[in-house]
């Protein structure tokens, strides 16, 4: 099970996430593209830290909208979708191939990221948007109860899925997330560890009402927003090697 | 001589130029990449015009300035100058390959075509940028009096040169644009189908002081903007050929 | 029965609307205020137009998406709507005052309307917005056959509402407008005048339907997007006159 | 003397600055208005924390460049920085005077700062924004040796000039700031309170050359970006009081 985290979050002045200490414990950076964080220079110094690390090199593409960074579904149309994923998407593939790296797959960024689990529309939008672009990226996407529907999907569409869950999260029975507003929602970090063994050892969460349900990972989602997330991503990465 | 034209200024709601009219009489398309003009969705219909037309693509990339269409001077460090450029190129470039299409050339745009022609530092950061980039571009720049010094410069990173004239446009002695305040600086078009004549059969421009100035030509930059625009366009293509 | 219409929408280097055309025959402009279109300069150009033609001015703020052209609907929370309506009202309510203008209205703009219309949240955090704010403004909003729900909300918060038509677009059984997608939604010129002439003498509209429903009309919303707008803008005058 | 001190430079998700904990420490907020940093919700919230600590409110406004935080010089008309200065100054009037605030001044931010100081025409263009404007608005600006004849033109435009200091920097013998790039153009704490005594107590600095130098200073300015700067900030204001 590999450790992927939102990197190059970054804007102009203004600095989020600690980068430098998350990109040497993970394997995936999923780096934004400009549209609700990571300008230019921001991508370019985001990518040199992920070759000095050897880590891989995801996209992390958004509904254009800065100032909401990305966090508000947006009512675009598939056309729209398609054309921003490949803008963003390309701009990233560019930048990286001019310093050696290859993309590897593609990641939705925040409400982008919920339409795509949650409408038949919007996923269908970015799927067709990944076969037409000219090299093949995989698509992570969540791992939920029902993930097999999504990859059968994407199969018709010759595409790969790399399925990730939550380190931090809670579960309901139906492998979906529990709403932050709920309560349990994020567990603490003696909790957070426990589920990443059950996931790694077990391939199973215990979701919210004590069943334990099954899901297929490839991936972790970790947060390096603030110096306890750090720490808790290299007692992840201890407990996984 | 080759005909280029700025195309795909539109943005969102609002239309800029008369693309459909342009293209089938073009060579190469200036393809703006959102910096100044042109959202993916934009981009995407360009692309797909020149594609139709067989018109050639190049990448027409800009400071960060879309309520000043790019055409303010703007303090940017060498640093910042590749990262945009790769950024806005990469964008175009992939979304050309979804396409089925090869971008061939980088023009930069307005201010930054301007600080490209009087400050070395921008022209270097442009050269760096371009030879940093995966794939081989040549970068059009202003056919000027002193355009050796310019390709110079180019041979010694490695890239090749398209030099343009303006058809409407007149010369100062020095081979530079006389300035739009001055009277005389845009020809009407007997003027102007007259020094497209005179560059196509003898290589010369007659400057505003009457002198005759060599100038060593690969494109002709004509613009679209209007129904009398285009009209030109056709009538200095049927010159040409 | 006045006219309004939708102003101030070119930005930057774009123009849209024949505002020079329109003005004079209108006694209420809608401005954009930057959010989907209206640059600072624009506006001030509105501005004076709209006093040069002693015309009404209200504020037409947007959720934040120029490239969406304020179209598609954000999921913006309440808190930020309020603060967004009170900065875009603000700066041209200011703006105004430095010609000697008063602005007198809101008109939410695109998606903003629509949603205002459809949602509760949204519509009580515009009223919230405006009864904050610290001159008395009207808002003006769609004439529905339940506008009095709308009325007496607004009441509550002390505020006045203009009601405003639709001039070209026919109307359902619930004095909403058709769906542009559905066919007959968009009334031909000799419709619209009947339509308006109806309205004007009887307060009613006859629906797709055929029913006829009274409509308490403050305002006619007309377009003045191209020529044959503006002819039928100076036509609805004269017959309203 | 004063203290000011710029506030409200968060955006969307990024934060920027301990504005919580440096508002009680001074006199005067110079808040940001959305073109280089501050949303509106930053906006809103930034006043009423100026608001709870009594602290007077003025506009901080800036080139539109966000990206590049307002710090890079754009080649603007007069026309555009006066409409962009009624824009940004209305927006933030409009929203203090919804929480009982009234705006007291306008300092503007970072290139347009620097450029006012420089660019003659830069400092009759924000004269002529102030004058035009229905309120009257102090207009912050350096103190220099020859700041008498900005006041004067200050006059004649019938507006008040408040001039700060900067209590961090080494000064040169014309009043102007080391550039940040020589060596010692910063000072260190015990430095800064060194000048920031002799300012109060004398009215002068002593210039990196040795030389004494008279500085009329109304406000003094300080950065509260870090802990070590809020805590330096704290000495400041017990040292004047």
């Amino acid at each position: 099970m590999k450790l992927n985290c939102d990197l190059g979050e970054s804007f102009g002045a203004w600095t989020m996430g600690l980068d430098n200490e998350v990109m040497p414990h993970i394997d995936q950076a999923n780096i934004a593209c400009g549209f609700h964080a990571g300008d230019p220079l921001v991508m370019q110094n985001t990518l040199a830290l992920a070759k000095k690390f050897q880590v891989s090199v995801g996209a992390h593409p958004s509904y254009p909208d800065l100032v909401g960074f990305g966090r508000r579904s947006m009512a675009c149309s598939s056309e729209e979708i398609i054309a921003l994923i490949h803008y963003q998407v390309a701009a990233l593939d560019g930048m990286a191939s001019a310093q050696g790296l290859s993309l590897d797959y593609v990641k939705p960024h925040g409400a982008l990221y919920n339409d795509m689990m949650k409408e038949p529309k919007v996923f269908e939008a970015i799927l067709t948007a990944l076969t037409q672009y000219p090299r093949k990226l995989a698509l992570m996407l969540q791992a939920t109860a029902d993930i097999g529907k999504y990859k059968d999907q994407a199969n018709k569409f010759g595409l790969v899925i790399y399925s990730e869950a939550f380190a931090d999260r809670c579960y309901d029975d139906e492998g979906r997330l529990l709403a932050r507003s709920q309560s349990g929602a994020v567990l603490n970090k003696e909790a957070m560890l426990a589920q990443v063994k059950q996931l790694s050892e077990q391939g199973t969460v215990t979701t919210i009402s004590g069943k334990v349900l099954k899901l297929s990972v490839d991936s972790l989602c970790v947060h390096g927003d603030n110096i306890a997330g750090v720490q808790a991503i290299s007692e992840i990465k201890a407990l996984l090697s």
